[in-house]
């Protein structure tokens, strides 16, 4: 795919200066800079312009621009990805939905809210909630709707709620040549013609930039407990995960911890948890009898499993208590390696391999002689490991990375969950999909043939034969 | 798009017989004429061969050589479908996927099973009862995994549990020029690139031929209720609607009758449902307090909204009692018209947007003078209209039909809910895609540059540049 474009040239400032207005551009350092690098290790890199678009055919006006003018364009939500997915690796125009925040229409009777793609994920939750309504995805960082869908962010209520793509419903998008087009529809059914959009989303603005979104909304839960359960061996964990599951007891939350990562939490936290395996649950109920009731079957599954130590709780402020060793894993991580960067890796498999990846883990951390620490969604095979990382282990802990992905896939998982391809999973993609990646290129080239959009990113660069 | 083809010649047939084997191929006329239409009005068309092949690699290399000698391919399941949807337009090859009915491999612990594209979904169900699970889309007719899949079918049950793209994980697909991909993951999560998986679910053989599909399964419910409330106003029984969704009941089925139909309904079947709009609701509980606190709620709701009767049980043989008008409609209504053909129309629009969907429809079957009779899935904003039609009157229900599509589109719904596009939907997707047809288009051409792949669906007749 062609990765060469053409300079912004002054002429051409200006022009891209009439299609946003003279206040929505910027060419400072300071502005590129703070949008140069988002969460992860990759290396920062600087786009030659920023553009605010304020409406969506702006920003197709500044995708048709850059079309005609052969110049790269990368969208930007607010930089808290983890692949390096919006880091403008060729430079170019660095499209920032910062100004396109509303809210269009809360739509309440049909649970469905439309929302500008620059809009945050947690202010529209706070806006909802006097509604009773919220939106589950959960990736955690301060991200944008525009974003999480670009990237099919998910977190941890997703065993429950399921990812970005399963909580949107239709998408409008500017494509490359500035067309505007809606994709899915206000209905929650539809079976009209090809799922677009499930093609854009997760996409990571490589196919076109979503511009407006209208989100699958639910009714807050009434009623909600927390669990904390430890086990001496992975087996017996993913065993209760597997019964839980099975049980129909549909948990919002259900993660693991390994041991080891447990006694650096009680270290840095000054907390007691159990130095063992420990899976942290919590369930969403509509009636109080219906969580207790729960929670009985979950203590039964746990200690036929031989579970260590089984805590669980519906009152607010202990649930807090129990689950603030698991919300603070990542800060207490960043305190006990100081002096030292963290890499959150990120992998995927069927939940029935969950103990041959946690195996595999063991293994290749001793191997390569690295710390990690594993933080996994353990109810959706969700894997990630947490590697802290100077210059004197970098390769080393990039050699464990290969291995944790190469065992994902053997097992018949994927190379990422959650984060996306973005810079860091490029790699894998060939091994992963095989022929369909030459499917999805052929889909790129289709809607992009200029390669403008986000370039570098989910394709390798080997060479096609056009 | 290309529409003219090459004749299978008796050189070809040779050819394809040395593909599929000798016995898995026929030119005789029963095997056609049996295969020449499905469950619509939509005139049967006689392809030239039907061919069984019993792998993908022969799937995919009868596609490779019909790419080749430009002859087109229909991919059949059971043509159980609605809209003409594998009806061979232009002759040529009828695939079936009738011998490819394994069950590959179950994986319990996953909550998935693997099957063959001609697997039907109810014998699939009666083997994995016995495992506690489930695979929920319910379309209703004897369809295959496949054709299920390739329409993104739906049925009742899909406001709790999702259509066929909320419950597939992965599917293997043949393509038009012999290669065959995977696309999706038993990984239950996945951010790797372009969703490929929800492009070819719903693309109605047009794109590829799904040959084997990983599926989502779940716990079989432990207790189930249901509800028969009626109601004198429509806008009163979508009220009950959206508040039972809103609070967070979750409702495994929310269906619609209008007054009119409850009346055909005790008619015939020799019922004495309450003669006004009528909701049937069915819950699924894990717990039976659960189900029965659920079951207050909905009561009160009910009641507060001024319903004219309400009647709610947990005991299977009184379930099956009380949803035995519901269950038979359609059946009743063939009895009732029994000189008459049935349409059976589809369209879906935003819950709130139900009152006026129902108040077009009345107002539209007055006009035209046709008889009518609402069975909507409520719950999801799902609307079909039965319309006994004959030679008499085919002209007028035609006119009713593209009116209640007409509104459904100006409600910002689709025109079609469940039963996908094939023939009968054709015509409306211009108006209701405007540009992202184009771009479906270029997806086509794309995968399937020669236009074999069931050739006269979804895309309307238009001339494109190319």
């Amino acid at each position: 795919m062609k990765n060469e474009y053409q300079p912004l040239t002054a002429t051409l400032l200006d022009t891209l200066a009439t299609i946003v207005g003279p206040d929505n551009l910027s060419t400072a350092e300071a502005d590129r800079s703070q949008r140069a690098f988002d969460v992860s290790s990759h290396t920062p890199r600087l786009s030659d312009v920023v553009v605010w678009p304020q409406t969506a055919d702006q920003v197709a006006a500044v995708l048709k621009f850059a079309n005609e003018q052969q110049i790269p364009v990368t969208a930007w939500g607010a930089g808290t990805s983890v692949e390096g997915n919006p880091i403008p690796l060729f430079g170019g125009i660095l499209l920032s939905t910062e100004k396109m925040n509303a809210v269009i229409q809360v739509h309440a009777d049909d649970l469905q809210v439309t929302v500008e793609a620059g809009k945050k994920y947690k202010e529209l939750n706070q806006e909802l909630e006097p509604l009773g309504l919220f939106f589950p995805p959960d990736p955690g960082g301060d991200a944008t709707i525009g974003g999480m869908l670009a990237n099919n962010a998910a977190g941890p209520k997703a065993v429950k709620y399921g990812a970005c793509k399963d909580n949107v419903l239709r998408c409008q998008v500017a494509l490359a040549d500035g067309r505007i087009i809606q994709v899915g529809s206000r209905s929650i059914k539809q079976s009209s013609g090809y799922d677009l959009l499930h093609l854009f989303v997760g996409s990571e603005g490589t196919l076109g930039v979503i511009t407006e979104a209208t989100l699958k909304l639910l009714p807050l839960p009434k009623y909600v407990s927390a669990v904390v359960a430890s086990f001496d061996a992975v087996g017996a964990a993913v065993q209760a995960v597997v019964k839980i599951k099975g049980g129909g007891l549909d948990p919002a939350a259900l993660e693991f911890i390994d041991a080891q990562t447990i006694a650096m939490i009680n270290t840095v936290g000054g907390l007691s948890l159990d130095h063992n395996h420990t899976l942290f649950m919590e369930f969403h109920a509509t009636h109080e009898s219906a969580l207790h009731l729960g929670l009985e079957r979950v203590k039964q599954i746990c200690t036929e499993l031989g579970a260590r130590t089984f805590t669980a709780t519906t009152d607010p402020a202990e649930r807090k208590k129990l689950w603030y060793g698991r919300h603070h894993a990542y800060d207490y991580a960043q305190e006990y390696y100081v002096d030292k960067k963290l890499l959150t890796l990120d992998a995927a498999i069927p939940i029935s391999h969950y103990p041959a990846i946690v195996e595999q883990i063991e293994q290749s951390l001793s191997k390569h002689n690295v710390a990690g620490h594993m933080l996994g969604h353990a109810g959706d095979g969700n894997m990630h490991v947490l590697l802290p990382y100077d210059d004197s282990n970098y390769g080393r802990a990039v050699a464990f990375h290969k291995e944790l992905i190469q065992r994902a896939l053997e097992l018949g998982g994927t190379a990422t969950g959650e984060h996306g391809v973005g810079i860091g999973k490029v790699g894998y993609m060939r091994q992963e999909h095989g022929p369909a990646l030459d499917v999805m290129r052929s889909i790129k080239q289709t809607l992009d043939p200029n390669n403008i959009l986000n370039p570098g990113k989910i394709f390798p660069g080997e060479r096609t034969s056009s």
